[in-house]
């Protein structure tokens, strides 16, 4: 863990720098999303994550999935501050995309999970969440439910009903959760129609700035590294401004609360802007309600830098061109429990 | 009023005869739900609708929509005894299924919606359901989102943003949510191999017991009377025994809730049983965890009638024949906030 801090504080270091980026550093968004080599994505996979993903009777009451909170039809979010689970519980942090989020090298706003699979783990057993005692229970309901076992057979051979193979197909599910070709990738491949005279003027600003020291990379999220290394920057960096106390941004210690080291101090990972238009509130604590004034928090709090009504609303205009085209998805049929069901907790 | 609870106690007394039924009184499910002259079907509608059905963003906390107690992926409701709504609040019935519901005179247990397009402003409003305030509120929210301004547009002509069209629109989309040819259906419509033997004696049974009296017509609901007056029934009529007091079926005094006539006392809508199999747990309680127990129950309650082990394996296989074919489903895009977000509430 060592190495990871050590990474991310160097690479830390280099955001402090406001130079200009050449245009060849913008890069669109792959149309395929990087894959494990011990996981890679196949259509069965992808059939039996989209399941689970979107089966709610994996949770202690029976109403929460994975995409309760990270919305596949909305920005992969639920456009709440907190994401809010099982009894009407709250989570600690906002709900960030499930977009585009197989191009971050960490997952969690603190980059505690090494990877897709990993994380999908968790909610299913945060009290707050999906509210299970243990993973295992969890997947005791998915054991019950034939049409599971043919799905899982399918994917993963006969016998293979396992919660990594279960978190494997989310994965793989979430792998094929992607939105490339926005306009900011058709300017970039060349359409120079693609962005209006705006959208240039923020782009440029972008990078003069320094947004895209952090920002960098095809899901504007930093460089992938090494698997496990969560690209993290501190946050806020500029303490000593009207906002940080307004938006209560020095209440979560971030990478912090799970390492306890003190040099992990308000360290979260870089967040994906891409679809960025489409997931407000903003920020780690969702403190923040729109995208004008979360690009002015941004330029303050990590760039020192006020900016004026022409600037953000450039910014903004360009990061309204980091909306990419969601692919098309068949509703799937949950596999039932013919005749009965499960005993659902009612009680908090 | 008055003639909705007449009407519906003629037909109650009928269904205390176990009379056999012809087999000329099985009706397969239509291809196409009947419609309203007031609102006919359109792909417009239909479009606007699911996307209304789905977005969970005009519930007071943002997290519970149409689909999250009557999921369309799943047999239309919960599988929860209780529907869950906004901050974990329970609904003090089970959730009926939507699917087919296109095919009553009358919506919710006790009747008291005259079509879909009444019952689709029920649970917005609900304390414990969707907890908005009010109507407007709700609308305000869909108001506000430019791509559903768009939709209104194409399913309702300009300026057209009602309460009254949402709920139009969302009832259209309900009667797009039927399960033709099931293996009941095809059995009916001469494919003999469609249902097994013990799936015919089942049926036989079902008719001869006397359980088509109320479960009749191609919904397994009763009759469709005028719009508005919901075929209702007695649960429990006969009292005397150990299922009424185990799973406390006299507490929830049914119509008369609403209308307070003594009277409707216990009554309740004769419930669709197509896709019952997907359904548990059963009755406007959800009392009951298995389909072999709810036959048991209401051979018991209903006509006073102990079935063997064999009978309830029988009625339970002909039963699960009630499942029908599922319309594939597109996932919808839900129209953004681009840049912002709605105020939703955190605290009860």
């Amino acid at each position: 863990m060592r190495y990871v801090r050590t990474a991310a504080l160097a690479l830390l270091a280099a955001c402090g720098l406001a130079a200009p980026f050449a245009h060849a550093q913008w890069q669109a968004l792959p149309d395929k999303a990087p894959e494990p080599t011990d996981n890679p994505t196949t259509p069965e996979k992808v059939a039996l994550g989209r399941m689970l993903y979107l089966d709610p009777r994996f949770s202690s009451t029976g109403t929460v999935s994975c995409n309760s909170c990270h919305n596949v039809m909305l920005g992969g979010e639920d456009n709440r501050p907190f994401a809010m689970g099982v009894h009407g519980q709250m989570s600690g942090r906002s709900a960030p995309t499930v977009w585009n989020s197989a191009f971050y090298s960490g997952q969690f706003w603190d980059g505690r999970a090494a990877s897709l699979e990993e994380q999908a783990k968790g909610p299913v057993v945060n009290a707050v969440e999906m509210g299970m005692k243990e993973l295992d229970g969890a997947m005791n309901r998915v054991r019950h439910i034939e049409g599971y076992r043919v799905a899982f057979a399918k994917a993963f051979g006969p016998d293979a009903m396992t919660v990594d193979n279960a978190a494997k197909a989310v994965a793989a599910y979430e792998r094929t959760l992607i939105t490339p070709n926005g306009p900011f990738d058709r300017f970039v491949k060349g359409d120079k129609s693609a962005l209006s005279e705006q959208q240039q003027r923020g782009m440029d600003l972008f990078a003069s700035a320094g947004c895209i020291a952090c920002h960098s990379g095809p899901a504007f999220s930093g460089p992938m590294l090494p698997n496990g290394m969560a690209f993290l920057n501190k946050f806020p960096t500029f303490t000593d401004n009207d906002y940080v106390e307004k938006y209560d941004f020095l209440k979560d210690l971030g990478r912090f609360e799970v390492t306890k080291n003190d040099a992990d101090k308000h360290l979260f990972k870089v967040p994906t802007l891409r679809n960025i238009a489409l997931t407000a509130p903003y920020f780690h604590n969702g403190a923040v309600q729109t995208l004008d004034e979360a690009v002015r928090v941004m330029a303050k709090t990590q760039l020192n830098r006020d900016l004026s009504d022409t600037e953000a609303a450039d910014l903004v205009a360009f990061l309204n061109a980091l909306t990419g085209e969601f692919p098309e998805q068949t509703m799937p049929r949950l596999p039932p429990t013919p005749g009965t069901t499960f005993e659902f907790s009612s009680a908090q």
